[in-house]
Formats: structure tokens, sequence, C-alpha cells
């Protein structure tokens, strides 16, 4: 921790964050909930190891707070807040706790779960309460009264503990809707017993950023209160529910990495984030965290286990990829005026695609990107431009294959193919038993600095067994194919309506433990198509690796 | 086409929607553009096939308008008008060609762009122009003042034509900030030459819903043309914006199927018709349209060969799926206290994840939809969900493959599969010969009424292969098997991440000239999982036939 918890808004303690940053951190808070309410996503399933290499991504990034979870509801929880103190130092996160205010006409001294939330050691406490009357009723079974005087015991309770406490409303808005008297009295007494920040949650998620944004400057107006919003993507509108409240006066916004959370999801962090610091022009995070966003928000995906979304805003691999020939002319002159902002800000970087609109704007910036420069070659240009589209008539698409489309390039530049190796024949069998078992069988006949290589592998499959048989015969030669592995591999079948006599498309990724490179392949059928999508990656790869084409 | 040209606002062609329907049109207009900029979107490539069918679904929709393309931009647009016209009978959209206004310095009636859009025979253009000054500088090295005659001129002579014509401003809302009186400008002459609509574009997509907003209320005020939303999806806010236009005065919104679009995406007009419809309480669709939402969304999804993304606002599988717990007892008493609209509104439904996907509530209702009533059979209906559950944890989707679906509940229902040969074992070949030519080749070895059936048949790839060789072998038996085609073939790797050791999943869809049916087959190579699902498909096809199962 940074902070101790009696400290945290007055003095930064040793160790602790710049004074500039903890000013941020004090007049705007970021609150981060991946590993609580984010966890809830559908597919998401974490460990403590994956929970504390989270933390430390959120804590890199620079967010104020990071909700770690409900100690004493499971084991996990518990052992996650008992970890990370130990294990992973913050530089600029508090870590919070998440629980609930205590069960109806009991004390919250005496309450259990309250003093898991105590035993846990967290600074800041996040307390969730009703807030919508006909859930107090219907959910809780007890009386509106009540539940304020749970939340009033609860949040003085934990006060006195010398914890920091942030009041979650859950189903503020469409409780505020129904009952916006009561909504208040719950906002009012969780300010009155000392929360710092009373967070007005649309739990549902079916807010639209007019009506939060009206809601949100009744509630400030009329309790004095500071107000923290936390929206759910239900209807498309979380990160904008969320500036919303901002520029109605909220001044502490909940989301989470990627957006990941129950149903639809939460408000994506990095969004608001970014909204916040290029927009706004308001500084929320520590000097320079927004640069690293796009490297964090891919390195969480990993963790979780879930492919980072190409489209996602800012962050995406596709978030400022450019296609189209119209365009790619005016890029060369001035990318700004087509981009919203410099993708260098976010760490992300433009793309120019090359696609069936390719132009030789787009080739020569390509090539840029590449490290090769054509400027100074019109007719090379021309030629490669040429070789492109006559490539994607016949199904090959170089969007999503930067390494076989420097191949061609090299290929236009050089006046030969860069070889590794010459195919003879290859053939694959696939054979089902009767016993419902499949053999995979793959033979290749390949040329070599002069020797003939002839090699047989099985596989899992038909393609596994023509990449096992390609090493098999090459690693001799070319050692460094050990290190590459097929990463991804994606079939699509073009001219859809003519069934299995139609074109097939492969693309593999490939990597090497440092990088990865996609190649594409196309045929008549989808083992061809793969063996030419194989070449490719293997000569790219040697490529890159340093070694001299050999044929 | 609905209507023609000149009659779409004022009385309904023969064949027409209903009025009330025509009514909803006029006073708000529902615009895709999936086909033209959705098609922009990295990783997705529509044939002329493709783009036909997502068109039938867009009209079931029931959107106002379809722009379908850029006839004379690419041959495939122009063949996508052509047929559209003839193959595709519209009840609820206008065809729309989407096109460029004339060059700097000549004149409409003479450009050979504008004349494509004329000689695509839709009814609709959209003409797309600069509004923003530094554009028309350096993109089209222009005057402003040519800029705004090349608007004027165009308008009007496809007005003259007869034509309904729509504006898109592109780069609007960054060259208002720049230089409003032009942006202005640019409207007033798009409006005073007769343009219906001016759509105003965030063609960057870095807008938030504050600031378009304020910008389309100055601009109506100022300009009285009426006005239209164009958002693309930079800042995680195009529904937001969508939205923020509307409540600005705006009656025309333009969008995508799920948010396809260039770099992060466009508007997603799934949520922005759903929160018109559910939110606003105003109609922009045909009555009970919205209900057609998910499985739109989905069928779209699956023709451009992207798995329907499943945290899709209102539209994902996850959008409505509850993690027990806390809530479980709550949702009992009254779901709507935990969903923001109710899910059948779009034809979702709510999901407890305590199980998997497949409930006994859907399999009835499933089987109903097949013609089977399992209502009497709770013990039947249990055995197939624990069926399906057990098949969609190995990678089975019965979602796209009903035929499948069907075997599997028919297979529980009587007890044993139906079937009409079986197999003893097949074999494919590949080979790769030295010329660059590709044999392929296969063997089957079945059983049928008692006969051994060994035959082998050589195929453009392995599966047509495959297909040859299984229909040599029963032919003889089982004449009705000439009749049926494969129309379509798609390929999914599940598990993308670990290169081709991965299962794979193949979906198959046949057709015997009067319907066609889909079937599913998963295994650890695609050879084998095509099997899988011919194999499904020709003792779905006999079935349907009326032929007995014989096996």
């Amino acid at each position: 921790m940074t902070a101790t918890p009696e400290a945290q808004e007055t003095a930064p303690a040793p160790g602790a964050a710049p004074s500039a940053d903890a000013a941020v951190a004090r007049d705007f808070h970021v609150f981060d909930t991946t590993l609580r309410d984010g966890a809830q996503r559908e597919g998401i399933n974490l460990t403590v190891a994956d929970k504390l290499t989270i933390a430390r991504h959120l804590d890199d990034f620079g967010v104020g707070f990071i909700e770690g979870g409900w100690p004493g509801a499971n084991p996990r929880d518990t052992e996650f807040f008992a970890r990370v103190q130990k294990e992973v130092p913050f530089r600029h996160a508090q870590l919070v706790a998440f629980g609930s205010t205590r069960r109806p006409h009991t004390k919250a001294a005496d309450d259990a779960q309250v003093q898991a939330l105590l035993d846990s050691g967290a600074p800041v406490i996040t307390l969730v309460a009703k807030s919508h009357d006909r859930h107090v009723e219907l959910a809780l079974r007890t009386t509106l009264d009540e539940n304020l005087a749970m939340i009033t015991d609860t949040v003085a309770h934990l006060r006195a503990q010398g914890r920091r406490v942030f009041l979650d409303c859950e189903h503020f808005f469409d409780g505020y809707r129904e009952n916006p008297a009561y909504a208040k009295a719950v906002v009012r007494a969780a300010h009155e017993a000392g929360a710092d920040v009373v967070v007005l949650c649309d739990t549902n998620g079916g807010m639209l950023p007019a009506q939060v944004g009206a809601i949100v400057q009744t509630v400030l107006a009329d309790t004095g209160a500071r107000l923290g919003m936390h929206a759910q993507d239900d209807s498309g509108c979380a990160v904008a529910n969320t500036l919303a409240a901002v520029d109605a006066g909220a001044t502490h916004v909940q989301g989470t990495a990627n957006g990941y959370g129950e149903r639809v999801g939460n408000a994506n962090l990095f969004p608001v984030v970014a909204a916040l610091e290029l927009k706004y022009g308001r500084q929320v995070l520590p000097e320079g965290a927004l640069r690293e966003m796009t490297r964090i928000s891919h390195a969480i995906a990993e963790v979780v286990n879930l492919t980072p979304a190409t489209h996602q805003p800012y962050v995406g691999v596709s978030a400022f990829a450019h296609k189209g020939g119209l365009h790619a002319s005016a890029i060369k002159v001035d990318p700004a005026l087509y981009q919203h902002i410099e993708p260098e800000l976010v760490g992300n970087r433009l793309r120019m695609l090359v696609s069936d609109m390719a132009g030789r704007a787009s080739v020569e910036l390509k090539g840029k990107e590449l490290g090769i420069d054509l400027s100074g070659d019109r007719e090379l240009v021309g030629r490669v431009v040429a070789r492109v589209k006559e490539h994607e008539l016949k199904g090959y698409s170089y969007e999503a294959a930067d390494a076989s489309f420097e191949l061609l390039l090299r290929t236009e530049a050089e006046g030969r193919a860069p070889r590794f190796f010459r195919t003879e024949s290859w053939r694959a069998i696939v054979e089902d038993r009767p016993d419902g078992s499949h053999a995979n069988e793959a033979t290749v006949k390949l040329w070599a600095k002069g020797e003939r290589l002839v090699a047989t592998a099985e596989g899992n499959g038909p393609v596994n067994a023509l990449d096992r048989a390609l090493r098999v015969a090459l690693e001799r030669i070319h050692p460094e194919l050990a290190g590459f592995r097929l990463t991804d591999y994606k079939v699509r079948i073009l001219e859809g309506r003519h069934g299995t006599e139609s074109t097939t498309r492969v693309l593999i990724s490939t990597g090497d433990g440092v990088t990865e490179w996609s190649t594409v392949g196309v045929a008549d059928n989808v083992i061809a198509a793969s063996w030419q999508a194989l070449e490719d990656a293997y000569t790219y790869g040697l490529l890159r690796a340093g070694v001299t084409p050999s044929e």
C-alpha cells in the first residue's frame, strides 16, 4: 500500500507516488473493479495468481483504486487480500475490499461479514447497499427505515475502525425513477455517516446519458455528497453514461478493464479514462500512463484468457486501421485529418490495410510501416499494386497477413522470391477406421541446399501432419524452425453459396516467443491452402531470424 | 422495390408495406449501411451472394433504407445492384446507392461516376460530400466554393432524374469545430438543391454525446434542413452519439448490423433501434420486427463469418444471462427488477448461468418448432437437454444446425438414431504433384440394406471427393440423393490459440431445390468434422423425402 488508512488523503506515506500524482488521485477517482465485478463475466474464471497479475497491471496503469473482491465471501478472495498486500507493492493504487452493509436488525460490530472486510486489511471498503425501495422489500425483505439504519451503522462502524468508505447504491437509477425521495435518503444516510463517496449504480444498465446527467445533477444539488458513477453496458451506453455523470459533477468513475462484467459488461475503463485525459484535458492518471493502455489492455485479456477485442475503442488492433485507396493519399498528407487522436497517445499505432481498394499510396505507406522505402520507385509500387489486385481477385486477403504481404513486396523488389526450400510434392491422408479413430499422415518431398529431403509424419489432423512433416524434413538444415509455433489457424470458404466446390482461404499465425506473424494461402482445397500459408510462415520466420535464403 | 422513385413519399406503390408502416418509415428513417460502410470492417469480405442474403435479413428486420454499396466503383457492387432488384423483393426497405459528388470543374450530367449511380436503378442515392474546409483543400484539392457547386450541381442533377437524394457530410463535426460557417454552408447547399436529408457524419468517431447534441441543435436551428446522424464508434460512444442527435432533432439514423465498420466500427443499429422503440416509446420499425432482432443479428454474423458477439447489448447470448448466488431467488420473485427490458421484446431470453446453454423450456420450444410435442414427457426433455449440453461442451452448436438438432431429438425420442447407411471406414488423400496440380481422392466403405458398398471418387478438394464417393456408393439404393446439393460450407476453428491442434466445427447447408437444411460436425480435424456433417445432411434429407430408415 502506498498509504496507511488514516493518512491517504492528507500526506503521502513514504515510498508513495509523487505529490502531483497524489493530487490527481485525490481530486478525481479512477476506480477499477475488474477483479470484483469484471470477474462476473460469463466465461471468466480467475485464479488467485491471475488476480495478482491483473492487480499488478492495473497498478502499472495508474488507477487510484483496485477493488479486489469480497473477502470472506469465498476462500479465493480471502486469499487474494492476504497475498496482494505482501506480494504486490502498489505504486499508485489503493486496495479496496467490497462487501455488504450489515444484516437487518443486528449490529455492524457483531456482523461476521463486516468483520471480514476489516480483517482483509484493505484501507478502503466499498459497501453495497440497496437504494431502490422495491429491492429493499423484495430482495432484502426489510423495511425502508431499517435499510437506512443498516447503512448508517455499517459506514460509521468502518469509519470508527479507521477505514475509508465508499458506498455503492445498487439499482440507484431505477430506484430513483420509482421513489426519488428514498433514493436520495440513502445517499444522505451514507454521506452523513462518513462515506467519502456515494456511488450511483446503474445496476441493470438500462440508462441513457441524458437521463443519467439529469439525475446526477439533481442528487448532487440535493445531497451535497461526493458522487461516483458505476455503469453497466446493457444499453450500449456505459461509457457515455459515465461521462454524462462526470459532466453533471461526479468525480469518481468505476469501470473494468476491457469492459468485462456480468451480462453485456461494465463501463470499459479504457475509453472513459482516454476521453477524460484526451478530450476533457483532465489528468486522471499518472504522467505517461495512458501510453501503456494498449499494452495493458492486451495483457489483461491474455490473463483472463480472452482474445483481445480487435475492434475495441482506442486499444483494439483495428482501432486505427485504415482501408481504402481514397483516404490513403490524404492520410499521407495529414494523418490527423483521419483519426480522432494520435494512436501513440494510447500506445496504439496507425495501420494501413492492403485491400482490394488498395492504391499506390497505401502500398507505399505499408512499405514504410515494414521498413521498406518505396517512395522513390514508382514502377515498383505499380508492380506491387498490380500483383496485390491479381491475388485478391483469386481470394487472397493481405489485411490480416502482413508477413505474406512483405514476402510479396520483397519478391517484387528483389526480382525473385526469398526461399529456403523448394517443394517437389506432398501428400496428406486422412483415414477413418472401422473403430472410429482417425489416422492423419503426411509425406513431404523437398529440396534444400541441394539435398532432396523426404519425410513422413502423423498429426491430429492433416494440416498438423503436414506441419510436422515439414519440420522433420527441414529441422537439420534450419534448426530455427524448432522455435516456431502455430498460434492461430483460420479457414474461410469464399463464394459460400457453392458448397464444397468453393475456394478456400487459410490464415495462419505463427510465433517465435517474441513476436507473431500472419500468412495467407488460397487454393481449391483447405489442405493446399494451408500448405501455402505454412510455406510463407516458415519462409518469413527464417528471414526474421536472419537466415539467408538459399534457393 | 416497394415504391417508385417519385412516389415513395406520397403514396405507397402497389404491393408496398401497409400504410402504418409507411408512416413510420416516413417520419423517422432507420438507414442501414452494413453492405457499404459495414463491409469496411477489417476481416469482412463479402461476396455478392453474401450481400444478397444480408439484404434479405435487413429487409426482414424492417429497416427503411438499405445502402447496398457504390455501384460503378467495383464490379461486385455493380453486380449486387443489378441482382438485388431482380432477386430480392423488398417488403419494407428502399434500396440506396452510395456515391460521390461530381469531380471539380465538370458537370454532374457528364460525370461517369454520377451516371453509374443512376444506372444502378436505386430509387435513393446517398451522396458523400466534404464539409470540413481542410479536407476540401487537402484531400479534394479544390476551392471551398467549387465544393459547394459540386454539391448543388450533383444533388440537382439526381433530383431532376427523379431520384431521392440524401447527402452525407463527411467529417462534419470535426469540420464544424474548425469552421462552423462553412460546415453549415454545405448543409444549406444540399438542402436548397433538393436533398431530403442532410446527414452529419462523425467520420473519425471522436465525438462525445454532449458535443453532438449541441452541434445538431444549432445546425438544425440555423439551416432548417432535415438532419440525420452517422456515427463511428472510436470513442465508444456511437450509440449514445446517435441518440444525442435524435434528442437534438435528427430524424434519420444511420448504422450497421452488429456495429460492423471501419476501425472500431459504426453505430450499432440494434441498440439504437431498441432504445428508440423501448426507451423512447417511438415506433421506428414495422410492428413486431424488434422481436426478430436477436435472430437477425446472429444470422448476419454467420453470413459475414464472424462469431456473434456474445456480450453485445440486447442481442448477445450473455445479454440477459444472470449468475446465480445473491440474485437468483429475487429474480424468481420479479425478473423485471433485474433486467432493463424484457429480453423477449428483442427476441432474446433470460438465462440463469447455473446450467449451461440449453434449458428445458428452449428444448420444448424447439421441439414445438420442429413439430414434435415434448411437453408431456419431462424425462425425454431432460435426456435431450443432457445430450445437448454434453455435445456443446465438445464444441457442437445447434443454433445454426436445426437438422442435426432434429436428428438428436428423434434419436432420443425413438431410442435409436434414424439411419440409412452405416459407415465402415473412409479415407481421403490430397496430393500435391510436382507440376503444381492437386489430386483429391476419397474412398468410402458403407453398409446399406445388407449390402457392403465400396466407392472411390475424385473431387476438387477432399470433402468434395468424400461427398462424391458417398453418392456413388448410395445412389443406386437411395436415388433421392441425386437431388441433394451442398449449398454452403463453413469451417470454424474453436480454441483459436492452439494452432492446428484445435477442434474444428463444420456447418453444412444442403438443399433439394425446395428447401434447405443445416447440419453440424465437430472433430479434431476438418475432414472428419465434414464427414459427420455430411452424414447428418444425407440422413436428414432422406427422412424429409419420406424414406424409411433401413439400418
